[in-house]
Parts: structure tokens; sequence; C-alpha cells
């Protein structure tokens, strides 16, 4: 559409490929190094519970040694809490996170912002509560060259997980502050219902202008923004300024399993249009990561190098 | 807000509350004639299968003579199949569904849209061949008295229900078409999520205006509306002009069953602030009913009656 939305070249886009650990979750850290190099995929996006357990230090060495590139550490968030104390436990579980997304050598912290506190029924006071967090967090995050990224989870998640439901919230909240501290994840899971995610990922893009898009205002407390500096580019960030700082694929299936957690389908078996995303990321400027995050106990109970080579064969078919 | 916006008298308002007859799902047709009048509640929404299963005219008579208006019919739609014989048979059958609710003196046919075809990935396709059935289908519904109201139901119904997720996108639709053919269902399961909710339930009153609202233009096939006429008027209509043909409730709970269609929650039991609803719904000028839609194994266990008196104690605590 745009002079930079050139078409892909096969080879360039399965370059970008990443597979999130969850996806495979059936193999431990070593054998997903280890899938990966051999499959020749080149970056991974992490989670915090076995990289705790493997140690933060030695999962960045494995991952190293491997070739591999860490895309993304998933992550942070949970910064809805009302209560002073939860409040001060979720900062600083999110500042031990951004340590070890520094540690693991990785530019983006996915942040799950948090449903409703117990009892309450403020949407707005909740979203709220995540800005101020993100005040606090997002120049510690800055400081170790790491990048919050907001993902807007499907409305089904807004009570009990995720308050931040749209792109266009998500990127209400990220512009208030620099692009180097705070960006959006794009999630086709969460996303592919939304008949304004388009218009929204070029808002992302941010390719003409500071950190606020030319569509929309940034709330009041809009704060001058890293700009053209783009402290968070490099091989996984967009161009300078833009707020994509992730883009996820996972397809919609029906019907959706009890707990709506582990549903997500396997690129090409549902609903998601995955070259319409991509060619309005690629418009949007964005040449990072492309990161297949699928959570569905089917592929879980296969074998992982099946798994993987299914999703590379699929990425080519419907993300190509 | 508004002039028009005074704070509503408890008895007032509970003189509105309408039992939407899925609720007590245990209750045959006589039962819920009977039970609505022992309590007071002055309507019922009614649906399809039981209504053709004890006859449409007689189920009218034995709604009228317990002294209850039926304030609308579930329902229409399934409007967005592909093929011309699909498409043929989903016509016939909302032509059939106008005539019952003619039959059952009822101005409301609440419409789900419908969801994507089988292997089809158009969402936007799939909302023009909507348009294109109300096109048909609105002159044949106004001149039976009958507005046919458009529920946008939660996103995670898209694929397989409704691809119409927003009341943005059923006010795209309904102002397509003059306002006494079609209009909108605000519904706070569906919507409760969404921050966009508040100004659009503003553009569905258009107190001020044609069927187009002032902050959106028509689209291209839009239609010189009713406007003052109010042909979808009455006392479960809005003002004139207005597109809000019914309002429902049910809460919010999680987490959520297998299917997400039987989850929905009492009122009071979840994150749904039916109060701010009720205000904005109130200041764009509805007067009509408050049905109380409710999809509940839990419920359908339990005494109808007990389930009914629980419903008008939560409505008045709740709602307000």
């Amino acid at each position: 559409m745009t002079d930079s939305g050139r078409p892909a070249a096969a080879a360039d886009l399965l370059a970008r490929l990443s597979l999130n650990q969850e996806t495979v979750k059936q193999w431990s850290l070593p054998e997903l190094a280890d899938g990966c190099a051999r499959a020749g995929v080149r970056g991974v996006g992490l989670w915090r519970a076995p990289v705790q357990e493997y140690g933060p230090a030695a999962a960045a060495r494995l991952v190293r040694d491997a070739g591999l590139t860490v895309t993304s550490l998933c992550r942070g968030g949970f910064l809805t809490a009302q209560d002073p104390a939860g409040r001060a436990a979720a900062l600083d579980d999110n500042r031990a996170a951004i340590e070890e997304a520094a540690v693991l050598g990785t530019d983006t912290l996915v942040l799950v912002a948090g449903g409703l506190p117990p009892g309450s029924r403020d949407l707005h006071g909740a979203r709220e509560r995540i800005a101020d967090a993100l005040g606090e967090l997002g120049p510690y995050a800055a400081a170790r060259g790491v990048r919050l990224a907001i993902e807007p989870l499907h409305p089904m998640y807004a009570a009990d997980r995720c308050v931040v439901s749209t792109l266009t919230q998500a990127l209400d909240l990220a512009e208030r502050f620099p692009a180097d501290q705070v960006g959006v994840v794009v999630d086709t899971y969460h996303l592919w219902w939304d008949d304004t995610a388009g218009a929204q990922i070029a808002r992302a893009g941010g390719t003409d202008a500071g950190p606020a898009g030319t569509d929309t205002a940034a709330g009041p407390d809009a704060v001058a923004g890293a700009g053209g500096t783009g402290g968070a580019g490099g091989p996984a960030g967009g161009g300078a300024g833009s707020r994509i700082a992730a883009f996820q694929l996972a397809d919609w299936v029906t019907p959706l399993p009890e707990g709506v957690l582990l549903g997500r389908g396997q690129l090409g078996d549902g609903s998601v249009d995955f070259r319409w995303f991509r060619e309005r990321v690629d418009a949007a400027g964005y040449r990072g990561p492309i990161e297949v995050e699928i959570f569905n106990p089917a592929l879980w109970a296969r074998d992982g190098a099946q798994v993987l080579a299914e999703i590379v064969n699929r990425f080519a078919a419907h993300v190509g």
C-alpha cells in the first residue's frame, strides 16, 4: 500500500518466524533451542516460569549458543490491583520481569495488563491504574533496553485477565509515554474480529509523526516521545517511533473450550486472515519478528518437531 | 445528562421490566404467562420455537389474556449464507419470523445476524450480505409494524454466530435504512467491555437528527429515513428516530463454559455496571421495555417463580 509495504520474499519472511515457547510446551528449554535450530527457526519467545526454573543467565546462554534470538518475554502486567500491597507487589514483580528480559537480551516484555479486581465493575479506573503503573515502569524498562508491550486481549478476557481489549485502547495507553518505553502487541487471535484493527495498525506504525498518531490525540498526560531516536528499535523493533513491539499469530477456532484459554488454533485452521494482518503490519513499517503463539493441548500432545514443521509449512502457506 | 435524562422512579422502572422466556426455560408458555402476571411483571420476550410449538395465535391470546405485552421475538437473522439456496431459505425464514412477530403483537424482531460461512474468512463480505438482506426484509417488516433489531453479539461469537460485534457496526448497518425498518439491540452482556458503547448509545438515540447520527456518516447506500414519523415508536420504541429497539440485561461472569453460550450471570453476580447502561439508555431517550435475558442452566434448575422473584429484586437493586 505504501512505498515501504513491498511484498516480502518468502525466505525473508521465514527468517522472521519466531516460535513462542508455550506453543510447544511439551519441550524443555534445551529441546526448544535444539528443535528451533534444527528447523531453521531463528527466534523464540520465552515465558518467565520455565526461564526462572532453568535460570535466566543459563537460558540466555543456551539460546544464544543455539544461534537464536529471544524475540519477547511473556509476561509482565496484572497491574490493576487497588490495594497498596497488591499494587507494590505487582510493580516489584514487573521490575523483576524487566530484569529477566534484559538478561535474556530481548527488547520486548509482553504485558497482560490485568482484569477487574474482585467485586469491581470499574473498567475505566482499572485502565487508569495501568497507566499509572506504566509511568512507573516505563523508564525502568527503557534504562535496561526493554520496551513494555501492552497486549490487547480479546474482549472475552476483559473481566479476569485484561481490561485492555482493543488496539485503540492499547495505543491510547501507550501514546501517553515515549515510544522506547511502551509499545503494543498485534496478536491476530485477539484482534481478528475488529474492523477498526487495520486503521489502528496504521496508527501504531507512526512512521510519519511522533508517538502520537495523526488520527488520534494523545491523552492528557502525553509525554514528548523518543521520536526519531527509536530507542527500542534494532532488529526486533519497528520503524522509528513505531508502537508495534510484537506481532503474534494464532488462529480462531470454535467451539471455545471451558475457560477459553486453551482453544487457539493452528495457523490456517480457523477464521483469521493472516495475510491481511501481515500486509497491514508490513505497511505500518514493522520489520520485526513474527511470533507464533498457540495455546492448544492438541498440539502439546504431539511430537514437538512435527508441530514445528507444521507451523513452518502453515506459516509459508497462510502468512507469506 | 440531558433534559430528558431524568432519574426514573423505582415503580416506573419496574413497570418496564420484561422477562425473556429463555431465562426461565423450565416454564411452559402458560406457566410463563401465569408466573409473570403473579409477579407483576408486564412484559415477556418470546422465542420462536416454543411459540411455534404452542401456535403463534394461541400464544398471542394466552399472553394478552394474562395482561402481558410481548416486548420482542427472538430471533431472526443468520443472513450471511453465500449460496443462493441458503440465502433464499434464510430470507424465507426471516419473513416467517416477521409474520410471527406481527401475530404476537410485538414491534421488535431481534436478529442474530450470522457468522462466517464454513471456510470463509471474509468478515466484511459477510457484513455486506447482512446489509443486502436488511434491504430486502426491512420494508416487509415495517409494513407489518415490525422493526428488525440488529443485536451486536460479543466478539467471541464473531466466527460462528454474529459478525456484528459492536454497537458501532450495528448502527453502521442500521443507519443505511429507515428507522422504522431497522434498529439495534443494546445488550449489556455483549457490550459491557467496550469503552465506545456509551458514545454509541447516544448516537443510537438520534433524538436530534434523522436516522444518520451526527457523529458518523451513513453508508453509501443510505436511504432517507422515516425521521419524525417514528413508525416503530409506541410503548416499546424509543423516541422518534431512535435506533434503540431493545435494551437487554445479563451479567458477565467467569469462567466461561465450553461453547460460551450458557454462561450468562444473574444481575449483580458479575462485572456489568447496569446502572451505567440504564442511565445512558435513558439519556438517549429510550423509554421502552428492559428485558432480562439470561442463559444459565443453574437458573433453569431452580423453581421459576423463585428465579423471577430474584430477578425482580436484583433489577431494583442494580438497575434502578
